[in-house]
Formats: C-alpha cells, structure tokens, sequence
C-alpha cells in the first residue's frame, strides 16, 4: 500500500521505507537496535570524520522517554510517544583532529540515518525522523555539549494500527506517497 | 577485500559500498543511471521538500566533463577524471512554497545520495564523493542559483584496476576500511 510506485526498478529496501504515525508495543531487541547503528556505522564522510552522534532512549526507561517525548512539539508527541524507541540524532560541527570547520557534518549526518533506516526495513522496523521539537530541552536532557548540533529525533518501532489514530492522521498514514517529477531534480548532459 | 568487517550483521549492500578512486572506462547506461537517480528520489525529507539536485556529466560529453573536472582541486582531479559519471550534488536553502530557511535541507540531501550509492552497488556502480573543488567554478559552469548550496560532487563508475594509481593513492585503495568504536558515536538508555 505505501510502497513506492516507481519508474526503474529499485532496491525492495528503498520501495518499503516510509515514515508511520502509528507504532505498536513491541519492543526492539537490543541486537537489532545495534544492527541499525552498524549500518549507521559504515556511511562515507568527509576526511572519514563520521560526524554523527545517536542517543537512544528505550520505552523501558520511563522517565528518560518521557522527558525526550515532552520536548517534542505536541502534534508529533501524540502518536511519536508511542514508538519503542526515541532516538536523537547529532551532528559535530568540527573536525576532531584539526578543529575546523565541518561543513559537510550535517550532510554526512543524513547518509548515517539513510543507512540505518534501510537497515531498519530489513528487521521490519520503522524509522520517523522529527524536527518539530525544543532545542534547547533536547540539550538540556542529554548534556549535549554545543559543538553538536541537534538534528532530528527519530521514533522508531514496529508498524501499529491506522485505526489508532485521529482521523487527520489516519488520512496522512493511509495516504500513496509522492515525490517530484525527475525534471524537477535531475539534468543529464551527454 | 574491502567489505565492512561488522560486529552486528548488515545488509550486504552497506557492507560492500565504499568509495574507490580507480574507475575503468565503462559507461554507465543511461538506464542504470536513472534507477539512481529513482531511489534517491525516494528519501524522506523535511515537509517532504525534497531539497536536492542532481546534474550529471557523462564522459561522452568532452567539453562539459572535462570543465567539470577541471574545477575539482588537483588531488582529486587525478583520479576522477577516469569516472564515467561527474555529477553535482546541490541542495536548496529554502522551502520552495513558503520560502522559509530550510534547515535540514543538507541533511535530506544527504539521504537522498545515501539511498542513491546503495543502489549504485546493487548495479556494480561505486560513488566516491568529494568536497575538493571550487564553489563558484561549478557554479558557473552549470549557471546553478545562489538558492542552492553546492554540496559534493559524485564520480561514478565500474570500478578499475588500483595498478594504475599512483603508489600514494594505491596503498589507499587496497588499505582496509575503518571506523569509530559504538561507544564513540551511541549511547543506549535503557
């Protein structure tokens, strides 16, 4: 039902990915958690610098998810605090060894999360990434230090009932997805 | 040789991708070239923008490669003047329909050219990404808009044979790939 409708024919991985609203409450074991973070692991950057950082908070752990749900902003919270797993994403914004500028860490970043999403697919997990939340609450939990900037929080976890949903969502989540036009991204000059 | 030696298994086409510098000399069909281009298109991104842009050069056309590579700094010149493929990699700063900043518009772009180098491998097709040229060369090769950020530049080909790289870069290319331990970039709560 969301699987990309394509043109060329594609990695099953890439077709099945999308973002859910709605999750259910089984947990993610301990060892796929790790798979996802390995495929994270293995992403090119910039001078081999791998910018990312990931905090991952696990249901289990109350207070610490609460208090990561409470900085989101309060449409994603609604359907993001029932996820497994809350995870926030970093990215340090200079190179450790020389201390320049990074310019490509946020860049890098999204290769890091792309890999672990497709991962995830493959262990039948879902990841959604979120930019609605508070900054400086995200900071303040973690102690992230200020050389790190805060990206997304992902809510990640297993797919859940549409019927869960308010009926606004439950029209987005049931929703074929879309992209633009090939025109519209790419030139080939031959 | 150069597959990922993971503690946690992963899909095979993470572990196979890296980034080479020796290319032979077959062209990449224009077909392959589109399934690329088709899952990157498929990323998720902010308010679904999808901030990036492609324009790829393919060797056939002399004039334009050739600028293209004389715009990429010398180190790199050397090795990716034998790609089949040039192609530049930009991402929109602002949200087309509201012209707001967008902030994770590098961030999306990065997944997008994550899912594009998995699909790459899946066809036999290596991307080795690079940050050394200069801005307003390739800006002006291609008359690219102020609008957009000139992220990376991709050479794309089938991959050749390392003896013909310098001594350097050869060592390089047969040295075995690295990366940070879990407790330098994940931190689980739980």
């Amino acid at each position: 039902m969301k699987e990309a409708i394509t043109s060329y024919e594609i990695n099953e991985l890439i077709k099945k990915r999308w973002s859910p609203r709605s999750f259910d409450n089984r947990e993610i074991d301990d060892n796929i958690l790790m798979k996802l973070f390995e495929a994270a692991r293995w992403a090119p950057s910039s001078m081999n610098e791998q910018p990312w950082g990931f905090i991952a908070v696990k249901k289990e752990n109350e207070s610490v998810f609460n208090k990561l749900a409470e900085a989101l902003n309060e449409g994603n919270r609604t359907w993001a605090k029932h996820a497994s797993v809350l995870a926030v994403v970093t990215a340090r914004r200079t190179f450790s060894k020389q201390g320049w500028e990074n310019k490509t860490a946020s860049y890098d970043t999204g290769q890091a999360v792309a890999y672990l999403s497709l991962q995830a697919i493959q262990e039948g997990v879902y990841v959604h990434q979120l930019g609605g939340f508070t900054q400086e609450k995200v900071r303040d939990i973690f102690g992230i230090s200020e050389d790190k900037d805060i990206i997304v929080v992902m809510a990640m976890g297993y797919l859940g009932d549409p019927g869960n949903l308010d009926d606004n969502l439950k029209q987005r989540e049931l929703a074929a997805r879309n992209r633009k036009h090939f025109d519209e991204f790419v030139q080939i000059i031959k």
